[in-house]
Order: C-alpha cells, then structure tokens, then sequence
C-alpha cells in the first residue's frame, strides 16, 4: 500500500459570468445603503477548505476535480477551482 | 476631485478554528458517502469579490477592511482576509 500524505486544498466555486446573482446584489445594495458609494459589483461565491490524504499531488488535484464535478459544484452555472496550499 | 481607478477585491470570510462548522461537516459527510474516503475534515468559508473605484491601494484596501467590519464578517466568529486581484 502506497503511502499518503496529508493535504491541505482551498476549492473557490463561483458563478459563471452572465448567471444572475441575487445574493451578491444584495450585499451591494447593502453596502451602498452603508455608505459605501464606490461599491460598483459584488458577486458572491463559496469558500470550500478540504483536508485529505493522498499519495501525491497528482492524485490529488484528480480527486478533488471528481468531488468538485460530482457534488461541489454545479458545473452547468459555476466554476470552480482548486488549490493546493500544503499538508 | 482626485480621480478614481476601477479595482477588484476578492474577501475571503472563513470561521474561526474552534467554531463547529455543521456546512462543512454535511459536505464531508457527503463526500465519504459518494466514495472520497481520503477526506479527513471539510470547511466552508464565503467568498465576495467586490468591484470598486478607489483613488489608490490603500484608500481600497481601508475601505474594504470597513466593509468587511460592518457587514461582510462577523468579527466574534470569523476571519476574513482581502486581496486586491486588479482592475
């Protein structure tokens, strides 16, 4: 058995351009009620954190491409990218 | 009147280590039950890209670090972090 290694991965999804936001339109609506005039766009998305174990970068970046297309993100309305930040 | 440059901001809200995190818990759950054994821990954080008009970096980022502080983040729980990504 091959062994594995602690890793750390900072997955973003965020939505496509041209997909409405309602969320990210409110919290500009909120900011300029704020005061905060210079707010042009906001767009909202999520912040996934994953710890595993895997036997090498390689299969790693191949894992959490498999969980970002089969549960993390919506890939016909989102994008999503993974980064690899250390163990 | 100084002139004002379009920016880009990309916050990153995560919570603190130590609050429990239940998102982040179904999404692991979630994970191991689609078959990602490797996954040892899952956290979920909010991600807000802010388009802006600003006179410099840092009336942005002073700015920015006021938004975060009113509304973005609940400083009690969690963290937040901005980076300026360009126009």
């Amino acid at each position: 058995m091959e062994a594995r290694f602690p890793m750390k991965a900072r997955i973003t999804v965020t939505l496509k351009s041209g997909v409405l936001d309602p969320q990210g339109r409110a919290i500009a609506n909120a900011l300029h009620s704020l005061g905060f005039e210079s707010v042009e766009d906001v767009r909202q998305g999520k912040l996934i954190e994953v710890q595993l174990k895997a036997t090498g970068e390689e299969q790693a970046r191949a894992e959490l491409d498999a969980m970002c297309k089969q549960l993390l993100a919506n890939t016909v309305i989102e994008n999503y990218r993974v980064e690899l930040v250390g163990g």
